[in-house]
């Protein structure tokens, strides 16, 4: 199975990225996973949504082919590890290309690459942190990932 | 509002450690919040499910004052960030001796201790790993917290 990972910028928080490097050479020693940090909007007020999103958009749209495309959105479908765990081994085997997760920056994803997504996957009900959700989504796949090879991993 | 944690053993991930401490200090800005990290169960074989949630009930119990108590648990209610801060605003005003979040160990929680509480709460369909779980959660604190007092705070 190919997996790719698309967000826009760098993880800043140290403690968090320690995290990030740490889960995905965890994640590489069962997959193959490539994590691209696209172009992310600076020095923009807040209140220019449309322009921070839309140039996000176009970064990550450089990165987008013709994967199989999950993104991480709010109100997106909700699984539980068992289930993401099968859902990806049957997604992963199907695809040619491998698959894509993307997760949007601080002010979330573009309607346009919403639009593109095969799955809209939401990791909680609850708001968290973009950058939290950078490293909820990596102890997701290595979770599945570990299920997947029938290995044990913490609870 | 008085807020109190509880949870089995210290944080051994030194990044989740770290973030712990952070999100300790935000939450203290808006609302006393003490963290107890109670007795784990050391030296038992993982098999020994039962004594090692008996051990860490009973270190648990040792804090239970006549509280709100939240349980994290999988299969709990989940809410989303808004109504989990309408909760914990109501609960917390409504509560003469505050609120206590309870977080199990690495096999969760003994029966004793969810029969005990107010409310089960679920922050998620997945499973996390109980050491990030307990990051989770004092990112929701934090969240509601900042929800209620009118902040902003980062999406």
């Amino acid at each position: 199975m190919r997996l790719k990972i698309l967000w826009p910028g760098k993880t800043r928080s140290r403690p968090l990225k320690e995290l990030q490097d740490a889960y995905l050479k965890k994640i590489n020693t069962l997959e193959k996973c490539e994590l691209i940090e696209t172009k992310e909007a600076r020095g923009l007020a807040e209140r220019e949504v449309k322009k921070i999103l839309e140039i996000e958009a176009a970064g990550l749209e450089k990165q987008i082919k013709d994967d199989y495309i999950i993104c991480l959105f709010d109100k997106g479908k909700e699984m539980d590890s068992e289930d993401f765990s099968r859902f990806l081994e049957e997604k992963g085997s199907n695809s040619v290309n491998g698959i894509t997760f993307i997760v949007g920056g601080f002010l979330g994803l573009a309607e346009g690459i919403l639009m593109r997504a095969n799955v809209l996957l939401s990791l909680s009900k609850m708001t968290f942190s973009h950058e939290l959700t950078r490293i909820v989504l990596l102890e997701q796949i290595y979770r599945s990932l570990s299920i997947m090879h029938g290995r044990q991993y913490a609870k």
